[in-house]
C-alpha cells in the first residue's frame, strides 16, 4: 500500500510517498516540496503545482492519497490562497483516479504523536522514528506531508481491522 | 473581443461570455451556471467544474477571462470551499492560455453601476440594460458573471485608451 501525503501550499507544497510493507513497517519512497515563485502570476503557479504533482503521481503510482485539511482562525487571505492550491491538488488526485482522504491537522498530530498538542519538533522527531530515517525530514512542509501519509496508513489499517 | 466572466463557487459557478463589437456595443454570447451536487465528494465536484469550464472555453473560444476576487469577512469555511473551486477555475483558464484578470466585488459594482454600494437588484438591472437584454439574467451567479465580463471589457477599453 503506497500513500501520497500532501501538505497544501502555494509557495511550497509538501509531498511524501510512504509505503506500508507486508510486515506493517513503513518505508519512505520519496518526499520533497513543489516550490513556486511569488513573482509569478497565481494561475501560472497553480498550473505548475498541478503539473508537477501529476508528474509525481505518474512516476510513483500511489494507491491512495491524503491531504491535510485547512485550518485558519485568523488570516482569511492566506486561507483563500492556500485553498486555491488545494483545489488544484484535489483535481490532480481525482484525475489520477486515486481514493482521497482528508485529515484535520489535529488528527494528524494525534495519529503521529499520540496527542493533539504536539509541537513541530516533536512531530518531526516522531516522523523520523516511524519512518526509521537517520535525520528529521526537511523542509517542514515535506515533513508535514510525510506525517499526513503515515496518518492515512494508520487510518487505513484501522479501517481494515474493523472489518476483520 | 470576447471575454469570459466567472463568479466562482462550488454548488453553482456562474459564467458569462460577452463580446464587445467594433462599435463598442456589447453582445451576450451565452451565460449560465455550472452546478455540482452537494452529495458528491469535493474532488469529483472540482473535476466537474474544471471539465465543464474547459469544454465551454473550447466551444466559445474567448480572447480573455476575468474572475471575481473572493471577499469574506466572516465565514472562513465557505471561503476555503469557494477558493478551492477558484483554484481549478484559474487552472482551466491558464491551461487554455487566456489572459486572466481579477476584479474585486467593489470594482465590479463600481464599473457596472457607477458606485460601489449598489445592491443585487440594481446590479442586475444595469447588466440587463448594458447588454440590452429583455429580462434580468438568471440565476444570480450567471448575472454576477456577466457583470464581471462587462467590467473586464470596460477595463480593457480604459487600458487601450491610456495608450492612445
Amino acid at each position: 500500500m503506497l500513500t501520497l501525503g500532501i501538505d497544501p501550499g502555494t509557495a511550497s507544497l509538501g509531498y511524501g510517498f510512504v509505503r506500508e510493507r507486508a510486515d506493517s513497517s513503513l518505508e519512505t519512497v520519496t518526499y520533497g516540496v513543489i516550490r513556486t515563485n511569488a513573482d509569478t502570476a497565481m494561475p501560472e503557479r497553480l498550473k505548475q503545482i498541478h503539473d508537477e504533482l501529476a508528474a509525481l503521481i505518474e512516476r510513483y503510482r500511489p494507491d491512495r492519497a491524503a491531504v491535510e485539511e485547512l485550518f485558519f482562525a485568523r488570516n482569511v487571505t492566506t486561507a483563500i490562497t492556500v485553498a486555491q492550491a488545494r483545489g488544484v491538488v484535489l483535481l490532480a488526485l481525482q484525475n489520477a483516479g486515486l481514493p482521497i482522504a482528508e485529515y484535520k491537522p489535529n488528527a494528524v498530530k494525534l495519529s503521529i504523536s499520540g496527542y493533539g498538542g504536539a509541537d513541530k519538533a516533536q512531530m518531526q522527531e516522531m516522523v523520523r522514528i516511524l519512518l526509521a530515517l537517520e535525520k528529521r525530514p526537511r523542509p517542514d512542509d515535506a515533513a508535514d506531508a510525510l506525517a499526513v501519509a503515515i496518518t492515512d496508513l494508520h487510518s487505513y489499517r484501522l479501517t481494515l481491522a474493523q472489518h476483520l
